[in-house]
Formats: structure tokens, sequence, C-alpha cells
């Protein structure tokens, strides 16, 4: 996906040469001048994105056609479509990482005069707290609410009818209307990823959004982690409640409920209507059906059908579960009277 | 229990024919000028207050006979005491809430100018950190320091001595003395009510209050939320850590200890001097007894009784709990061995 | 260890004596005029460190030599080391820390005129957004920024280059280069301690700091208190994901990732290169060793050895908890088709 502007800053009109002399890799020179603005994952890249490539090598063929580039070992290089142009580096990830970080900068509010930007709109049936700031091109929609001190970064828009709380922070996101945060929500802080640099671990960046549909409700101190490329999305009337972690790349659908400190890692999807007791937790990249239901708990490391219940780490059908328990708590029992 | 002006505004003088109007409801015309200043809880509605009632029609008379009137199916209405009118509609929850979010406003600090309001009392003897935002009859006592950017919403009452961290936000509660909120706790946000609307899912809105009683401590970023009708209540000396969650309606005795990730939810009862290993997790209704221990990780969804220590989920007395695990590890590791 | 001055302000120059009149102490009157500036715990105390010690009388034996003072109970005291005078009283750990709580106070912004005190020193090349608020003696380095609301507090160092997103507050703390705080952390706030004390639970105060080495990144609304006596240290390039809790004394190594809910209790261990799952908690004073892995809602209650993974709660190693699972599924299973 291209980034979005109104949350990144590209350094200029970005080609694929710009990326490969940052990098210092290797390109075929014909492909020096192919403009390439954006960054995507290998699998969905759009025209304009780079993405990276690390694994056998013969899975580089499986990478988007659309891709601008792709970051890739010298050895995985002749498996790209042949759309596709490598930029030939030792760590694909690591470097992908590192050159779009300085090649795409986070629109920062760091270093803004006042607390509300000129270029900031806000809606006149719209209503602030004392302390509010406002970063350039945010908006605020008409009978929309904001807490004492709570931040809307640059870009961010807000729809109509919102209720914000107290210092909630939001950037890189889309908000739609009739949404309610509670105080101490976080929307759109770079994801959790990690990757293996030259002297240790270190942090790989963001540059996706989130998506808040209309109707949707988050509770006090929840945060809500932007896409690495992608976009985290709640579906509209989703309702959540204090103390939720939601990772980058998540994907919920509507109607659906999560308890506190509910968990959901990256890239994880959730259908419509599904219910997730308190402490529920799901592995990264599960996907849980329409209607399921998770009970308090649970810790689920396999996707969900449609409908179905399901609790207790590793997570299995409640049935079953429930059975175990049973039979466990009977042997024991029963022992205990011999 | 009627609303605590303080903290709400109903709309002028309201009575059942407000009620019936804004919601279109039916109700006896006998009973339309009758005073209806207030919400509760089916069982627990006092004079003034208006109820729902949902289930078993035949349940409709065990509602509290002092209710003012009470949201109610066709079918049900019969059955409610004499002594209540019935406001007649098809989602009498869903109806309630609506109307009850229309005629009761919570009072806001949006639109205030500057961050402490003309009529917040600071006892000479506090002392604020730059930035703290005092709502319109905030009062902040004697001895009391209160940290930077830190929000007391209109009518909240802290007393002596107390300890407020940085970027604290409290609305809608009573805090007494001696009492220590570390940075980022959240005190009073709404409750986690959700309720099926006519076009998916909606919030139920919250109309009580959160009282802490004297030498209360309550960690970082923990949560406590307000009472749906009611009060959530934190007994004296209870100590509760880092990244708790207090949910809507919860009682706490005293010299209770909860460590980190506590969770505690809606309606739970918990003793005096009860003590809640790390990420302990009691579900709605339960009652914790005096004395009571539960391990670190427990998951309770029965009551229990005083004096004992339950662990595992769902838990179960910490004895058996341990045999069980002993016995299951025993079994494994003795096939292994053949 | 020597209380940091940065952060806490002594009541003048503390003699045994002063530590002995405040708490009603008794103390041999040769030793009144001792220095004894500081605080310790009895295994570490420091020249200086005032500590004290509760347990088996003979035990008294062992506690640090180089120690000022000691609170002691009448019957330990003959036991203390020759070179520790005692302070003699009925609840040691009670009144030392009501001692040390009068006698030593935590620098605090509370009355502070203005957002950034004169005292700061800000880098000329770092960039702050509104509403950053800065202690005396607070410093920010080279290249950092700062978000809008976040709090830096009095004596409170930073280095180059560092990330710090909104409303974070940090206090009691030396932070390296390179370091990413998300926004809503809370850094330094005090340990989670409770003490009984004459009228019911009493807070145990904390005096120690926090130290997060370069390249530390830290994930939103995760907090990481700050140790009793010593210090909660996080090393170099470790990586802790939203929404955890790292108590005070804690040490934790370098390259070491922390994912989401990771609950780690006051004074634990963790080696270099440790990988957490998704809320994996481990209980007090408990060592985690150098690449070991806890699976994902891991409970550890025990020491976990070098590169071993465990999981399950409590916690065991990952092929024997896994063997029970799966042992367990089948027992029910075959039963059920019999």
């Amino acid at each position: 996906m291209p980034v979005d502007n109104r949350f990144y800053a590209p350094d200029g009109a970005l080609t694929l040469g710009t990326w490969a002399d940052i990098a210092a890799a290797g390109l075929d020179s014909a492909y020096r001048d192919r403009p390439a603005p954006g960054v995507g994952s290998a699998s969905r890249a759009a025209p304009g994105d780079v993405c990276f490539f690390e694994g056998d090598p013969r899975g580089a063929g499986d990478i988007s056609p659309s891709a601008a580039g792709c970051f890739v070992t010298a050895d995985a290089a002749p498996h790209l479509p042949e759309t596709v142009p490598g930029l030939v580096t030792g760590q694909p990830r690591l470097a992908h990482g590192v050159a779009a970080s300085r090649l795409i900068a986070l629109r920062s509010i760091c270093g803004q005069e006042g607390l509300i930007h000129p270029g900031a709109r806000v809606h006149p049936g719209a209503r602030l707290a004392p302390g509010v700031v406002l970063g350039a091109g945010a908006a605020v929609g008409e009978g929309t609410e904001v807490g004492a001190g709570s931040v809307i970064g640059p870009g961010v828009q807000i729809g109509r009818n919102g209720r914000i709380g107290h210092h909630v922070s939001i950037i890189c996101a889309l908000i739609g209307d009739h949404v309610s945060l509670s105080s101490g929500v976080r929307i759109g802080e770079a994801g959790f990823g990690v990757v293996p640099g030259e002297d240790g671990l270190a942090d790989q960046p963001h540059f996706g959004r989130v998506i808040l549909q209309d109707g949707v409700s988050i509770g006090a101190n929840t945060t809500v982690d932007r896409g690495a490329f992608d976009d985290t999305v709640i579906g509209e009337r989703t309702k959540i409640d204090n103390l939720c972690q939601i990772a980058h790349n998540v994907r919920i659908g509507r109607d659906t409920v999560i308890a506190a400190f509910g968990g959901i890692s990256g890239s994880v999807e959730i259908g419509d209507g599904v219910r997730l007791g308190g402490r529920a937790g799901v592995a990264d990249h599960v996907k849980i059906g329409n209607a399921a239901s998770l009970a308090a708990a649970a810790g689920v490391f396999r996707d969900v059908p449609d409908g179905e219940t399901w609790g207790g780490t590793p997570s299995r059908p409640m049935r079953q579960y429930m059975r175990e328990q049973a039979w466990l708590s009977k042997q024991v029992r029963d022992r205990g009277k011999k």
C-alpha cells in the first residue's frame, strides 16, 4: 500500500535507485528510475511499493508481481517474478526497514508551536476540553467532544458525534462517526516488530494506519497499534473493554465484543458478532470465525470455525475442554477416597 | 439511586411522562406527572428511580417496589408490583438506556476556558503540578499533591494528604484521605455494557460513581470504572497494583491486596483482607469471602468462601488443584519410563 | 545504596540518631552521630545505608556488615554483625519505612511554575512537542523527540536520539541513547509493596531508580516501577511490547523480547536473549536463564535454566507440558468413543 501522506512524509520523489543507494543494495541499473514511493509486505505489495523477502529462495516467486521492487538475497533474486526487480543484500528485512526509516518519516508534532496547529480543522459544533493538542491537518467533526490533554496527531480524521476521553493519543488513524474512546486509549502507535540487526535486536518500522469504523467503542488504557504496511481495522459497532491490546494488522469485524485484557496478536482476523471473554488471547495470524465465542482466559493458537465456542490454553472446543477438566478432577477425587 | 448532581445534569424536572415521551413508551396517564429524576437497577431502584426489566414476565414481580417506574414489555407489565407503573416498550433495556442518555447528561469539561475552573476549590495547603485541569465544583484537600497534567473532573472531591500522579484522570468520583493514585490511573470511566440495538450493538450508559475510601492505593495505568446505577466502591487501605481492571459496580472491602493484572468483573463483591495473586481474574457477580486468597493466574467463576485459597482456571480449592496437576504430571512421566 | 540526590532529598545530614529519634527506636548512644544518609536492603546495604531485618533472629547475622544501622527486634539485635548497630523496635520493616518516608523526600514537580523548569537542560538538537513538562535538573539529549504532554521529572536524564511518545511520564530514571518509549508508558513509579501497619495495610516507600540502557524499546501503556532500594534495570536493546508490567528491582539482560501483557514480578532476574510469549508471567525472585523461552500464557514459579523452553501454569519444561495436555485430551476422547 502506498504510504498515506497525511501521516508519512517520503523524502522527495523516491525511486528504486534511491532505495538501492541508501541500503547499498545491488540493483539492475535499468530500474534505477522506477518510482518507488511506498512500502508493502511481500504478499500484498501494490504498484510503487518496495517489499522484502526472506526464506526459501524458491518462495520468492510467490511475491506480489505488482511490487515496484524487492529486497532479497542473491540466491533468491533469480526466483523473483519477472516484473519485480531485486534489491540484493545480505539481510533483506533489516535493510528494508533501515532504508524505509530513513526515506519515509512519520509526521511529528514535535517542534509545533502552540497546542492547536493553524492547519487543524475543528467543526464549530465540536467541543474541546482544555489542553487538547491538534497537529497539522487533523480534523474533528461536528458534535464530537475531545477530553482534556488529548492529542490528535497530524492528519488524523475524527468523524461526528464522537466521545474522546482525557489523555487519549491518536496518530496515523482515521476515525468514523459515533466512536467512543475512553481516557488513556492509545491509537496508532508502532506495532511490536523485532528484527535481528548487526549489533543485536532492532525495531521494525511501521508505515500503516488504524481504521476505526462507525460506532466503535474502546475502553480505558486500551492500545491499538497501526499496521506494519497495511491497516489495523476495527469494524462497525465493535466494543472493546479496558486494558486490551490490539496488535498491528489485526482485522476485526462488526458487532464483536472483547472483554478486558483481551489480547489480539499481529495479523489476526476476527469475524462479525464474535464474543471474547475476559483475558482471552489469540496468537498471531490465527482466524476467528463469525459468531464464534472464546471463553474467559482462553489462549487460542489455531483457527476457530464460525459459531464455535472454544476455551482453555491451548484452546480447544469448549465441550472437550470442560470434559477434560471434569475427568481430571474426578480421577484425583476418586483416588483420594481409596 | 438518584443521580449525583455533582456529576450528572438531568434535563429539567423529569417526570414519568418525560420518559414515556422520549422513548415513545406506553404509560398510564395517571402517572405522567410522577417525579422521576433518577435511574436504578430493577432490584435496587429507590424512590424517584426509573428502571427496566427483561426476562421471564413473572419475574417482574420481584423488582424494587420503590421504583418510580419501569421499562417493561407488554407481557411483563401486568406482573409489576402495584406501586410501579410500567413504561411499555419492545426492548426495555435499550429504550431505558437511550432515554436516560438523552435526559441525564454527564457533566463535561469540554468547552471549559482555562485549565482551572473558577468554581473549583483547591486548599491552600494542596500542591498542583503544571498543567493540572480542574472542572467546576472539583475540590482538592489540604496536603494533597496532584501531578502534571492530571484531570480532576467536575464535582470530583479529593480528601487530604493524597498523592495523585501524572496524567491521572478522575471523573464521577469521591476520593477519601491518604489516597495514592499512581500515574496514568483512570477513575470513573463508563463501565463496559453492551446492549443489542436496532442496528447492531450499542453502549449502555452509566450513571453511577466511584468511591475510594481512605488509604486506598492504586498502581500505574490501572482502571476503575464507575457503576451503572450504583457505585463502585473500594474499601479502606485496599492496595491495588499496576494495570488492574476494576469494573462497574464492584465492591471491595478493607485491607485487600490485588497484584498486577488483577481483573475484577462487573458486580463482583470482594471481602476484607483478601489476597489476589498476579493476573487473578474474577467473573461477574462472583463473591470472594473475607480473608480468602486467590493464587496467581487464578480464574474464578464461583463464589469463594471466607478464608479459603483457590487456584487454577476454572478455579477450585488450591489443594485439589495442586493434586490434579501433580497427578497429571505423574501419569505422563510414568508412561515415559515404560 | 545511597539515595540518588537527583531524585531524592534527604532532610539534612542524617545520622543514626536522627533515625532513632523519628522512629522512637532504641540505639546505643555511641552510634548516634554515625552518618546515615541512605537506605538499603538487609542483604545489600552499603556504607551509610540504614536497613531493616525481620524473621528468625539468628538470621540477623547474615545482613550486610557494611550497613550503617539496622532496624531490628530486641531478640534479633544481639545477632547483628558487630559492625552494625541495631535500631531496636517492635516492627522493624514498618518503622524503617515510616522513618524513611519522613526523612527522605521524593523530589516533586508539584508547585513548579511553568511547564519547563529553568534548571532543565534541553539540547538544541532535541525537539519537544507542545505541553511537555520538565522538572528541575531534567536533561534531554541531542536528537531526542518528546511527545505532547509528556512529563520528565526532576533529575531524569535522557540520552540521544530517543523517541518519547505522548503522555509518557518518567521519574527517578536514567535513560540511555536510542531509547523508544511509546505513548502512555510509566517509568519510575513506586513499586507495589504492602506492609502491615498499626491500623491495617500501609504502602512501603521506594527509594531506588529505573535504568534503561541504550536501545531499549517499550510499548504503549507499559509500566516499569523503580526499585525499593536498588535499581530496576533493563538491558541494551531489550524490546518490551504494550501493556507489560515490570516490577521493582527487576533486572533484565540484553536483547530480550517480552510480548504484550508480560508480567515480571519484583526482584526477578531475566538473562540475555530471552523470549517471553504474550501474557507470560514470572513470580517474584525467580531467575530466567540466558536464551530461555517462555510460551505464551506461561506462569513461571521456578527458575528456568539457560536455553530451556517452558510453558503452562505452573510452568514446566515445554515438552512435558505438551505431553500432559495431549495425554489428557486423549483419555477423554477415547472414553467418549466407548
